[in-house]
Formats: C-alpha cells, structure tokens, sequence
C-alpha cells in the first residue's frame, strides 16, 4: 500500500537473513560465554556486537549476542536449544531489524503516536505498526496518514470487560508482538496485564516513582520540584511499579505553570518511550526480576 | 480551510489583545527601568513578566516586558516611541501569542519540518506556517497532511539567482516575518542573508564552532568526540558564524558509526531548532551585536 | 588566622559596600516595580540586576534587584521600610557579595563538607564558615586544615535534648546564618527546626519525592530506576517535605551496585547542595509557601 | 606514613590478588571470544564483567575481561602471551584495583588537583599519587595536607629543557605509570609527548575541538556559545589533538562574564578529569588509533 507519509519520507532497508541476534539469561555459572562462542564458531559465526552481564545479587547472567552466521535458522535454533537446556536458559533469537509487530493504544494526546510513527518511518525504528487503537477517534487522521489501521474501540466503566476482549482478539488476529500505550488513558485489568506480560510498554509522565498514579504534573507542579520526567516500563498487574525501561527529566523553574509543565513533559514523554521501543524492538532489554537489564 | 491534521489534534486558543510583549535596547544609564514600568502604569498596565539584563561590556541594556492593559495600541505606540527617542531604545511591541507568519524551507530530510508542523499544531508554537518551500519535491506530502503550500524551487549553480529572487518574491507576497532552514541544504548568498537579516534561523548539525561547514558527523566522528551537538543560530553572511540562539548536546560512544551519530543527531537538531523558533515567535531573543540575550 | 588551606589557595574580594541587593515579596498589584524603582532612581541607584516574577496561582509577587548606591544605609532602609509597610512587603536589603556566617552539620561523609569548604575557599562561595558541628570527630581534621573550628557534639536518644540546646546556643554564639546539613545523619527535633526555619538547608540523597526517609540508594537500586538524584531543601518540620532548592540527577545502568550508586550519587549531592547555599548566600531564594523562587 | 587527610575519611580496601583485568586489541577476525574465553575456562577462571567491541571502520577487535581465577600470575601471562601471538594482540593484564602510580602536575589552580585528592582518598579512585610536581609552589600545602611530596619544578622559556629533564626522572624515579596534567599551564615538548605517550593524560578547558588554544572561556565568551565544556585526553605532540577519552558540558546563558564562566567550568574540568583518571587507571580505555574505545 502507497500511504501519503510512505511517499514522503526514506525507506528502511531490509534485514539481512543472515545477521542474528541471540538474547539468554541463565544461573550464572563458569563457562557460559565460552560455550556459547563455541556454539557460535562452530556454526561459522562471526560476532558482530556481543555484551553480557552477571549480577552478583541474583547470581543470574545475561548476554546478548549478534552474529552473522550462513548457518540454517532450524540448525541454529536446536545447537541452542541443546544449549540451553545444559544451562537451564530463556533465550530468543530473532533476525536483527527484524521489524516487531506492533499495536499502539492512545486516546487524544498525538506526540507519542506521532513520534513513534515518524521514527518508525524515518529513523529505523525497527517496529511494523500494524493497528492503532484508540478509545477516542481524535488520532485516526494521524495513524491513516501513515497508513495505518485505526479502530476504534471506546471504554466506559460497563464496556470494559468487552472492550479488553476486542483488544485480546485484536493482538490475536495480527499476530501482535509488542503493546505500546502511548499516552493511553485507561488503567488495564489486571488479567489483560498478565496476558500480555513482557511485551506490553507504557509511558507514564513522571520520574517514578515520584507522582504514581493520576496528573503527575499536577503533583510536580504542587511540590515545586525543579526537574520533570517521563518513565517507560513494562505493564505489570500492579500500577506503575513494572520494570522500568528508560527514564529522563528536562529542567523546570518557579515560573511554570502546570500547563507549561505538561507540554515541556511531552517532549521528555515521546523521546522516552521512543528508546524504549527501540530498545525493545532490537532485543536490547532483558528482565531480571522486576528489573531491566539494557544492553545498549 | 479544514485539514488532515487540523482535524486531528488540539487547536491553539485565541491571542488576548489586551496582553503585550515589549522588547527594547539601548545604551545603559539609570532610569530605565523607571521609566518604562512608569510608562505602563500611566496607560493602566500591569506587568505580568519582565526581565532585563545590563551587558557590562557593551554598556547596552535589555529588556522584555508582558502587560496587559486596555490602552489603544496607537496611543501606547506613541507613547513607547516618546520614551525611545530619549533613551535611543531600539523596540518593538506585539500581542503576546501572536503567530508569526512563517516560511520553512527543507530539502530531503523531514525531522525537522515534521517536529515544527507537529509543534505548531498541538504544542503552542506560536508561528503560523505559511508556507513550505523545497528544493526538492520529497516533504510535499508531508507539508499537504499539515495543510501547508508547497513550494518547489529548485536550485543549481546556474539557477541560484533566479531561486533566491523567486523566494525573496514569496517572502514579500506572504507577508513573511521569519524564515527558518529546517534542513535546507544550500547556502545562501550574501546579499540574501543581509536582506533577511534578523529574521532567518537555521539548525546546524553539530556543537558550533566545534565542525562547521559540511558532513559534522563525519567530522565528529572522525574526531573522536564523546557528545555530538545542534546549535540554532541567525543567519549571516559568515557562514555558521550567525549568532547563537541555542545548543544543546547528546552523549555518544565509541561504538557508534557516523550513519548513527546521524541518526542520533536529529533528536538534538529538531529540539534546538524547535527551541529557538519557539524563543523567537514570543520575542524571546535580543541582538546584542553577533551575540544573543535570551529572556526565558 | 593563616591556615594550611588560606595560604595555599586563591583569596575573595572583599565586598563593595556600595552595591546592594534587595529582596521582596508581597502581594502583587500593578505599580510595584515602578515604585521600586522609582525609590531606588531617588537614592542615586543604578540597576545592575533585577528579576521579578507574579505568581499567578497565589497573587504574590516576587523580586531581587542588585543596584549600586552611595546612599546611606540607615536611608536607605528607612525608605525601604516606608515602600514595603504601603505594599505589604517582607523584604532584604544586604551587600553583595557579603559572607553569609554558617555554621556546617556533618556525620563521617566528608564529601559535602569538602566540597563547600573548597568552594569558599577557591572558587567565590559567599559564605563563612564560622565552624563546623559534627557528631562524630572523623571530620576535625578537615576542618581544621581549612581553619575551621570543629565541634564534637555527640548525639545519642538520651541526649538528643542537649545536643540540640548546645547546637542552638552555638547558633546564637556565633551569629549564625545559615546552618547547612552536609550529609548530617541525625534528624531534628520539630522544635529545632521550627527555629531555624528558612535558614537551615539539607541535601537529601535522592530525587524527592522519590525515595524519602533512610537508605535511598538501596530503594533506588530495588526499584531499578536509570537516573539518581539529589535534592536540596530547606528544613522543616516535615522531613523530607520541605521547599526544594535544587535537584540533579546523574545516569546509572542496571550494573551499578548499591555501593556504586552510593558513589557516584556523592558527586551529584555536593553539587546540588553547592548551588543551594550559593543560591542562598546570594539572596537568590525566595519562599513562595512550600515551594520556592529561584532568581539565577 | 600517617597524614592529616588519611586520618580524616575512608580508606580504600586492599586489591583481591585473583581478580583480573585483561585487556586486548586485535586484528579482527571470527573465533577471538571463543579462544580468550577458553583460556580463561581453562586456568579456572570465572568471567566476572566483559565487554568487547570489533570497529568495522578499521577492522580491529577490542577486549577487556575482569575474571577470578587462583592461577599463577607467570603460567597466566604466558598462556596469554601464547595466544597473543597467534592473534597478534595488544594486551594487558593487571589485578583489578592495584592503585596506579600517578603524578600530577600543577600550576596555581587548586580545583583538579583537590578533586583528584579527595576522590583518591574517600571515593575509591585507583590511583596511588606518588608526587605532585607544580612550576609554581602554590598548592605545596594542599599536596602536604593529603600527606603527597611536593616537587617544586620551575619552568621559564631558557630552563625548559632543564625543568623536563628533572620531570622524566622524577617519572623513572618513583616508577610513575600516569602522568596527570590537572591544569598545569606549561606546553610539553615533542619529546616528551612521545616519551610518555598513552600514559599522560590533561583536562582542557572546552568542549574540543571547540576553542583550541589558549584561554578557550574567553573564546566561549566572545562567540556566545550557550553550553561551556572541558575535554581530557591523551597528551600527543599534536597540541589538544590527542585521542578524547571524556567531554562533558555545562549549560550557561548571555548574562555569565568570562570570569564566571571561568568559575562554572571548573565543575565540569575536574568532573571530566576524574572520569578519565579513573577509567584509565581501571584499564577502560583502549587506543583505536587517534580515538579512544571506552569500555565503562
């Protein structure tokens, strides 16, 4: 399909088959980098970008790996598999630039759907939008100049049990990786968050965990501070305390008003939960307890 | 006219024309102060925002004053320019939040021109586009979704004359006040930048004067450096020698290429232009010879 | 007294006694700058500096000129007096750049200590420091190679009472000021802090509201936040709670121990709490309520 | 010996003699990881941190390795030497936290020198300052305070060669492996630029390569730039051309003096110094030609 916004700005090139990323976290034990190098060589692999981690509190290891490799995907995948199992492993690999498929959830703020769409189409953000929903039609305009699909599915206190299961069926029917709440104004069930645990991120507009919960600026603005910020995380049942992704602040002073506030927080809003994305997108956030590790 | 994106996102609510910014200059000597707030209060003013600065270099004075008061704009023009002539105050008064008739010229890339459309339209920027001018055709689409006119002038060494005089025309015909380059990869003739003097940003792609003239990311990356930058700045007939309006900076490492630093480095150049373009529309930014003073 | 530390390094100025800065608030209503102004034109004054700003939210207004006089003091004040009695103002009136006598609360951490010490001593901090309490002795070796007169006053739950009447007749001994909390690791008494309201300032080791009360590194690193922070505040009764001066933050990745966190934090606190009592030496605080007023 | 500063504050804990630091640079080339990381498997070793990183611009492999292992430190290094060889690697191998010898050189500005001091002593940087070596004898007493002799090496234009002479002795005397130029205000020759080449390091004060040269605060100023910066680097003959290792910046506005820029750009120098001072004493910092590999 030829969208208004696909003629306008740069292509992204495509992936190539034979670049690999490998992500795995195991009990961290000696040996666990060697085997894995060795996995690797012996499948003719040369190492482009490899980084690892052990902490020393939850003695689990994390490492992210890519590789160019001619070696077959089934191949490659048991050799792994056969791995993992010795080391007791979670592990994914993926094709780097592999674009994730992605459904992003808004109301009527449009900075952070018209940021992810932009990047998307012109910075590389290796993401395939595939729908936009929003329970406000205030944003179809923006997601059909980027051509993408928009529902349309309303909330209200009655509807939202139906309007979770439109959601759910949605993220089955086009095979959606990865949940993005860009700027979404309504607070999840707790079993759709546990449904979509691990690929659902949202923004929310403070530097947490100061102002959990409603008009953060409000309270900023209230306790006079002199930084603002913006958090991504992944959802989790409990409100705001899901592991934290990236986070930011811009500086403020005594003459800003809660207005003011809210619009200089939409830059710091936007450029956050872009990395965060981004991030994910390129396997680069590993989660070890209910925290991240971010392989940059 | 009613528009894709005019449809889509909030609108910017209605100047008050009883709200004024004054800005002035002049040799400092005491009683300026006095004398201007004095000024004010015999016309039923009441000063919402004020900053001055006294350069104890160039001995000049600046200031910058938001009132409000019910006067005729006639009368406090009469008034202002008494009190100028005395203090040989350079000056000038607007309504606050006034739009500023503007014209953007682009090439191929779209980080800036989206952001300041996007800016205008949802965020308070107080400029009103009107008009896009290329020299490529590549952003067209993106200056129709914004309901802007776009203007193709294609320039070569042999044409370069004709184009300027062809923008100089669309400059008197829309009434333009400020032109910005928002990525416009040509440089202006001489005669051109002193014609608009005052009244033309641009974005240049790195830490001025770290890297002028062509491809700074390959310089800074050539270089080594471990922050790469934007800085917004006047134009004058010195190249990117113009003055500062506002940089700012992101932190790199070792590991990325100059295709990435370039990447990285549009987030830095559409919030540095994005800012100045801002501080310029609500006069925000005094001349104080090649440098600038800037009243946030 | 030539110490170690006042020959080794560079010596302040002394003062201009004839250079002045004035604060005050008051409620706003139009005409205030002008009738400042127009007292300080009647006494021969010249503007150096002058911020002013309305709050619109609480109908205050707030202002700090600098201005250079020969007019007498007792004049000088009297007029003032006259000015702030018509207008309802609170107001200051003291020599730039004269030394704020203040008196430093430390425990074992020697970094916020060495850090004002070293600033007033090189680098232009308006203070001075008339002595330095601490209720552990690690620090009198520090103190004294910079001159400083060290008080060991030992704090346990049964002498809590006494501590804090030899702190307060110390204040009183001493004439001072300004009492700074440099990593002091006791809380105050309401009644200690009642007294010293809005000259006792604390730097708190976290970006407050996040993580108030003990151990705000270890909470920061449970939590798995990317930025730590630091916040200056004036001390009230409320912990933690008081009007903020200053905060900071510093980027941490997910391989940062608590320890580590505790290190690199310690660079961020001295720096936050040197631009806060900087900022309070030089009259650049003003309380608006619970929040505060900061003329840079 | 017992000074007054080690009785004051912290000491840091003795190195552990089975926790390494190995480091490396190679021809690029599939099978590097595979073959460090066996080796280490192999004499027992347990990776504790690893970061490596291959240039695609030069085609060379960077390595640094942190690994717990009781092998003897000869059996170790010949291994290593083994398979160096086969790779034709540059490397490294040293007990992670083993102090470096350090001088630090000074002219009359205390702020570098204190900070290097101070960290050394309470916050864990891994330097042991063998010497202070000033051309002026201003900080004599604050090297004394910290219990470090000071060398009293005059330079004038005629005794240059005579004043260098004394500094590569002291250098061989005291076994120095870092030479640390914390704003000494003297040009080294060609000579000895390349006699102690990767192991001399200075701060100066711009963001480079903005501002060369001499009194780079007063260029700053004169251009208007809106964020002043330090830069520190290795020394080469190439006056403030060495490979950066760490820039940082500091954002000011037009109402700053030279003077105060001064005074604010003393935070970043010794913050961007100490940054340098530690990661090339924990071995971060690995020579890619005329840039630097950062392995933080």
């Amino acid at each position: 399909m030829t969208t208004a916004a696909s003629s306008a700005f740069g292509a992204t090139p495509e992936p190539d088959p034979t670049h690999w990323v490998l992500t795995l976290s195991c009990p961290d034990r000696p040996g666990i980098v060697h085997a894995v190098s060795g996995l690797l060589a012996e499948h003719g692999g040369n190492i482009t970008e490899s980084q690892q981690y052990g902490d020393p509190e939850t003695d689990r290891f994390f490492m992210r790996v890519q590789v160019r490799t001619a070696a077959d995907e089934a191949v490659l995948k048991d050799a792994i598999g056969d791995l993992a199992a010795r080391f007791d492993m979670t592990w994914t690999l993926d094709v780097v630039g592999r674009p994730v498929r992605t459904l992003v959830l808004v109301s009527k703020a449009a900075h952070c759907l018209n940021d992810l769409l932009f990047r998307q189409r012109s910075e590389g953000l290796e993401i395939d939008v595939v729908g936009v929903v929003g329970n406000h039609t205030d944003l179809a305009t923006l997601a059909a100049f980027y051509g993408k699909p928009f529902h349309h599915i309303p909330v209200t206190k009655e509807t939202k049990p139906d309007a979770e299961a439109a959601l759910l069926a949605l993220v089955d029917e086009l095979n959606v990786e990865l949940v993005v709440l860009a700027r979404y104004m309504q607070v999840l069930s707790d079993d759709l968050c546990r449904r979509l645990e691990g690929r659902i991120i949202n923004i929310h507009h403070s530097f947490l965990p100061s102002f959990k919960g409603a008009k953060p600026y409000h309270q900023a603005h209230e306790r006079g501070v002199k930084l603002i910020g913006a958090t991504s995380h992944y959802v989790t049942a409990d409100l705001d305390e899901g592991p934290i992704i990236e986070q930011d602040v811009e500086r403020v002073d005594h003459s800003r008003s809660t207005e003011e506030l809210v619009a200089l927080g939409q830059d710091v809003e936007r450029r956050v939960l872009a990395r965060a994305v981004r991030w994910h997108s390129e396997h680069r956030v590993l989660l070890n307890g209910h925290r991240t590790v971010i392989f940059r």
